[in-house]
């Protein structure tokens, strides 16, 4: 199947909330998606934004899509590129889409001059993690990330 | 003691070197520390930052440092304030101002809008987990750091 990848557009707002849900739900986490297409669009199009879009197409209707940023590097010096989102469309998987995302994500950082490609995965998603080792990517498992949210991060924020 | 926390300027590079340095060393990876004063300066004060940095001092002098980024949430659509390094000077620890640098950074995602304040910590390393966990941050233990770096990410973005 021909597969392209184009940047995304704020009209694909709608679309990119759809393949963000969908993946959530994947990942047994449906309930924890807040963003709304307004949102969505404001956050990724917006001012503020700090990530970069593409949508994957076959036969001209959107199949994927992939969200990134750039994350830093104090021991290389360096920015990298952190793969918040990547998602293929049930219809259009076991096809290579996946790996064409990843790819061209791995060209972005290349050219853009960064140390590392980086992304996370839930430790149940076997068939993701078998892609990953299997193109040589590293899993960092002495590393625990630390989250503070909602109350509990305004709480300490205005703590004495 | 008397802490206090100001903006990281370009002049502040080779602290902020020596800082990264001490640090990468305690964690066991002093031999990947490939930074220089020259890319310091480039890569948190340059044209293609992503990063900003504070310094924190004692008594006029730095005592201590931390360097952030933000990144992205798709089930929130917000962006959220991410630590990459945060160190206390050996002198200068115990009288809490590893916890005041945190807070002053929940502070600035507070102030930012930031939905989330994350770092990432060293399995074995807990007396940092002690702190973390006793602010009310959580281990995001299910989620896997996949890597691709140097050579392996060259070849993988060069491959057909």
């Amino acid at each position: 199947m021909p597969f392209t990848i184009r940047a995304a557009t704020p009209d694909d707002a709608a679309t990119i909330l759809g393949f963000i849900t969908e993946l959530a739900v994947f990942e047994k986490a449906g309930h924890e998606v807040e963003a709304t297409d307004e949102t969505i669009r404001a956050s990724i199009f917006g001012e503020a934004s700090v990530t970069e879009a593409v949508i994957l197409e076959a036969d001209g209707k959107p199949a994927g899509f992939a969200v990134w940023f750039y994350n830093y590097s104090t021991w290389q010096a360096k920015n990298g590129l952190y793969l918040e989102d990547l998602y293929v469309s049930p219809d259009y998987r076991g096809a290579g889409a996946g790996k064409l995302l990843l790819k061209h994500l791995a060209q972005v950082a290349v050219e853009k001059g960064c140390g590392r490609f980086e992304w996370s995965v839930l430790d149940w998603n076997e068939p993701a993690i078998r892609v990953y080792d299997a193109i040589g990517a590293e899993p960092q498992t002495e590393w625990i990330r630390y989250r503070l949210s909602g109350e509990t991060l305004k709480a300490f924020a205005a703590s004495n």
